[in-house]
């Protein structure tokens, strides 16, 4: 048996069938590359006694036959931050266990897709998320812009996702790449939302213009996300008024 | 203090932040009227060893201001299926007790809008979000419709919550409305994705047109939703294949 556990945002995100997978499991193993994690994999370790092992991406794509092939032999659990199958290398992962007859139970758990709705919008009205990649030498696609513009020509709020490689973006980052790629000037005098650390103790939420968020841009932890509103319904004026004083 | 508290699809969706938050309070209650919830009241209560007292929509929408009296007076907590935030009904309870100065705790949980990625498809690559209402004499909208074609025209997917009162509508109920309304005929031969009891164990996910779905639309249970994909990635269309057999 393989479980795919998600374990949220923080230790304590953790759900009784989480817990239950991993004392059930022989082997248990932590993916933390798709995104960043608040939690502590000690703190994991002594709440279910059980040693668990960290996989870097390598090992999740290139060593998931092996994965596989242990789990077929006994139960083993890998834990995902947030909710295992927002990342589509999980769902690979169920497709090839698929193929070799492994059952396999998804434990799902917050994730920023849900947490995001912390910000006051309303989860119904975001359109396309946005995956924002970290311009290097020879790639710097714009793509992720138009998916933007589209949104906001549509009315639609818009969830932009930082990259994680090699290391968590930052808001000072993101801001700084969302207005240089901003051709349209569309983004200039608009209220867009920074957030980090949301669904923990930690989080910080603010809405305000491109030029002001720059200001404050280094209170930001990671990890982090943008959201770029689309029109407001009068409730969730009120709400991003929260975010603004 | 009040907590927030998402419950998931069932009983051991609770983290340990939820069970925290019950055991911290002096007074929970559950409400239960956005979205069917498949645990039972009973076993939180043996699990916490807490009374919990049943919310209805107007102790929810009228009388949220005795509640939040409460809460300023002693920590309250209102347990709600899947995540708190989902619903707008609780961003205005967050709202009204920003203005009554309560400190509110948020408590996040497995959503539909995570949940649903078992289909397989990519969580980033649905548009916005339809919710299907139940024809009434006077009250027969179509707008949703639009929202399909349109999310459909840019290639994303598109979740359709199914209506909730009175009663949770069943995929046959959803179907029939969904063929009726679908004037450009642009779903008569499109594979759509029929599914009930996400993230539990009684799941059921079926993969086909309308009229084969119409076929076996009796087995599924309730809570249901419907997802319509758009531009298939090879990733997805593979994934889809588990339910199409």
């Amino acid at each position: 048996m393989l479980y795919l556990v998600g374990i949220g945002m923080e230790e304590k995100d953790l759900s009784l069938k989480a817990i239950e997978a991993m004392v059930n499991s022989q082997k248990v193993y932590i993916e933390s590359y798709t995104s960043k994690w608040l939690g502590f994999k000690e703190d994991l370790e002594k709440l279910t006694r059980k040693k668990i092992e960290t996989l870097d991406r390598k090992d999740m794509e290139e060593g998931v036959r092996k994965i596989l092939k242990e789990a077929k032999e006994r139960s083993v659990a890998i834990l995902v931050p947030g909710d295992p199958l927002t990342a589509t290398t999980h769902i690979e992962v169920i497709l090839s266990a698929k193929k070799d007859d492994l059952p396999v139970k998804i434990i799902h758990a917050p994730s920023i897709f849900s947490v995001v709705a912390e910000t006051g919008l309303q989860i119904y009205k975001f359109g396309e998320t946005v995956s924002l990649p970290r311009p290097r030498e020879n790639y710097k696609p714009v793509s992720w812009m138009d998916k933007i513009y589209k949104n906001l020509e549509h009315g639609l709020h818009t969830l932009v996702l930082l990259d994680v490689e090699p290391q968590p973006m930052t808001i000072k980052e993101a801001i700084k790449i969302i207005k240089e790629s901003d051709e349209k000037k569309l983004l200039n005098d608009k209220k867009i939302i920074a957030c980090s650390c949301l669904g923990t103790e930690k989080r910080l939420i603010r809405c305000d213009v491109i030029e002001n968020l720059i200001k404050c841009s280094g209170d930001f932890d990671t990890p982090a996300c943008i959201v770029i509103p689309g029109n407001l319904h009068f409730k969730e004026e009120e709400a991003l008024k929260m975010w603004s004083e």
